[in-house]
């Protein structure tokens, strides 16, 4: 997310309301005619392949390519490098979207790229960058504006999501307080780190206490974890009983999905339920991001 | 099948008629240009899935999906509720084909959707209408008629593809007699609802003296079962020996495929042979399923 | 290989010229619009399953089918036999691209086809011919000419791409070493057979001393191999040192990839290399080769 400031954001977001505007029409023009786009999930992700097939097949685009690592070994022995694979697809494609369970790898492997476009669809502990745009993009649609937000992040605060959005919101005039579940803080030095470019975070605190005062609630997907004495962590649980009891009117639930625990069902029939419309989304916004990218 | 009567499947014959002829000339018009099919297999299938996938491509249209579970079980721990999944192809796919080991399950799913139309492709024990859609198609083609046919089913009655036919016979006047391997019968409520609503059924008795009186002899996809007491129960294997011995000169065999050992390789070269056409059509009829549910 | 003379490759390279060029360029034409192909794994090969998809909707064409085996299994039980399925596909496709991992496998299959193509993707220790054909395009290119070249093979003479790749090399004039690693030799009565027909081989020798002689040099992907007494056979490690020390300078090096230890990345920044361009080629030969086949 470091390579794109609020002008950018801007102009995705405008393009996005096109796009939402489109999928309810019929389409009139297929601006990635002859273009193709291959997934390389080297750790699968249903959401994020399908929702990245969706956009190109509307946009007039085709798809192909893995969805699993396990395809990737050739018969015998052991993986071709991840560098070779994506030097092939480099020749085969217009646009590869990678999954990757190395921090870092998609910016590496981008930089050996000559002809292929490259789409970050989440990698390890970094970043999910397109996830961050379809979450600022639902405060944009909902809100009307993200400046002036306030923003409560809750239970896993290590994940990649997490990651990209608070260096997205760093683009916005918005106060973001965050509140981890035990052993799911964010190191050290990142919060450091974010917390010099941007606005003002504020870590930990009382979930109860702060949700009356905020305008966004956002989990990440959380597993509880065991602790060595065998104890489980369980995350928050966000349900109807919470927020009905401690949050404002307008509040907004947004979760990327999958959900586990963290999100009970019985918040999708409310209004604080915005993780439908986040969902919904995402095909708009990355058929916004694919436009833009090919200049289409 | 209990949402179709016999206009709705006589419209659906005539049409598979012109996607038949339409599948050996040049296209003409690509009718669901710009629709994305989605399949949701929950359960593998690559006959159902692959057909769906032809049956869409050939009227313009585009596919993607997941065709295996394992594919939707995100990095660590346990699977995203197949609620949650229906709800985001709901909002990537303008159709969806949905395979489920869950009895039932395809109707409750299809409650919860707002966009996208579902097509059941298999549930557990349930159903498997489009199955049946295409073993009727395969007699009216070959009979010119379904109307006065005696059938004789044998081998798994239990299985979906045999309560999808069942509920389609309703609607043409045929007599239709049963037999089950060992262990394979029909629950006896179900003999007795679908005995209320349609022609009479004759469940047991001698395939041999059966089978010189009877049109189709239809039998489904059966494995061979282990008692508790570890001997096994083997299904009835159709053979040209069988067939030559004791089948009338124009009996048709249908099954829906894949098969085991209770359909020998050796009628595939015999006139009897009714699967591989019924393997063929299905192609056809789910193009006709599709254009009329587009209203294309 | 065997199919094809040395016109039908000179036609082939030449349209393959065509396709590499039109690669470039906005597509004019889509000669395989309304084709459907249908990959059919009996055995996963990424590289292999998705240049073919690359090359069918690069033309207009679309894509379906199986990467890998287990998805061919239907719940409980064994798997459906290879001819049941491919007869399937047969009534469903209009070209299926099978890698089987019996030799000879789909030769046998191709004669039960009535509709579709089939194209060989690869078979056991068999044949893998469109491998062939995009290495002798590379040569073709990067020499303008195959006659005269001299070649040494090294590593695994057994593989299904030498097989192939000796079979091509026959309609032209050229000379052939081939130093195998220890227990990688090709069987003596395959020597013998294709000796009798093509330009002389000379099995054995030094790669070291052959190295100065050849213009190319060829490696297939090779695993090490563990001796019943436990040792390891290293195959020969091709890398800058070895080149740098002993290759002429326009020797060039050719691998179908996808590589383990026996082609060593610090070659790729070398003029040696030849082997990104021949995967790059991939793509504009299938193109051809399914122009060619559909006459399209």
């Amino acid at each position: 997310m470091r390579q794109y400031g609020r002008e950018d954001l801007e102009l995705l977001f405008r393009t996005a309301d096109v796009m939402a505007d489109r999928l309810q029409r019929a389409f009139l023009r297929r601006p990635l005619d002859g273009r193709i786009m291959m997934t390389a999930f080297f750790e699968p992700s249903t959401r994020t392949r399908l929702v990245h097939e969706t956009a190109m097949l509307r946009l007039g685009g085709t798809v192909s390519g893995f969805a699993d690592p396990s395809v990737t070994r050739a018969e015998g022995s052991t993986a071709e490098s991840d560098e070779d694979i994506l030097r092939m697809l480099d020749s085969y494609a217009d646009v590869i979207v990678l999954r990757h369970p190395t921090t870092g790898r998609p910016a590496e492997l981008a930089a050996r790229l000559t002809g292929a476009l490259l789409i970050n669809g989440g990698d390890g502990t970094g970043e999910h960058p397109t996830q961050a745009m379809v979450d600022l993009y639902t405060l944009y649609r909902r809100f009307g504006s993200i400046d002036g937000l306030r923003l409560l992040l809750v239970n896993d605060l290590r994940m990649r999501c997490v990651n990209s959005l608070l260096l997205g919101l760093r683009n916005f005039d918005c106060e973001v307080s965050a509140v981890a579940t035990d052993g799911m803080d964010r190191p050290e030095g990142e919060e450091a780190d974010w917390a010099s470019d941007g606005p003002p975070v504020t870590i930990g605190g009382s979930v109860v206490e702060l949700l009356p005062k905020v305008d966004v609630l956002y989990s990440s997907p959380t597993v509880s974890l065991r602790s060595a004495a065998g104890d489980r962590t369980r995350p928050l649980t966000i349900d109807r009983r919470l927020l009905e009891e401690h949050a404002g009117r307008h509040l907004a639930v947004l979760h990327p999905l999958p959900r586990k625990g963290e999100l009970a069902t019985d918040v999708d029939d409310t209004p604080f339920n915005a993780y439908w419309a986040q969902a919904t989304y995402g095909v708009a916004v990355r058929m916004a991001l694919l436009t833009l990218m090919f200049d289409a």
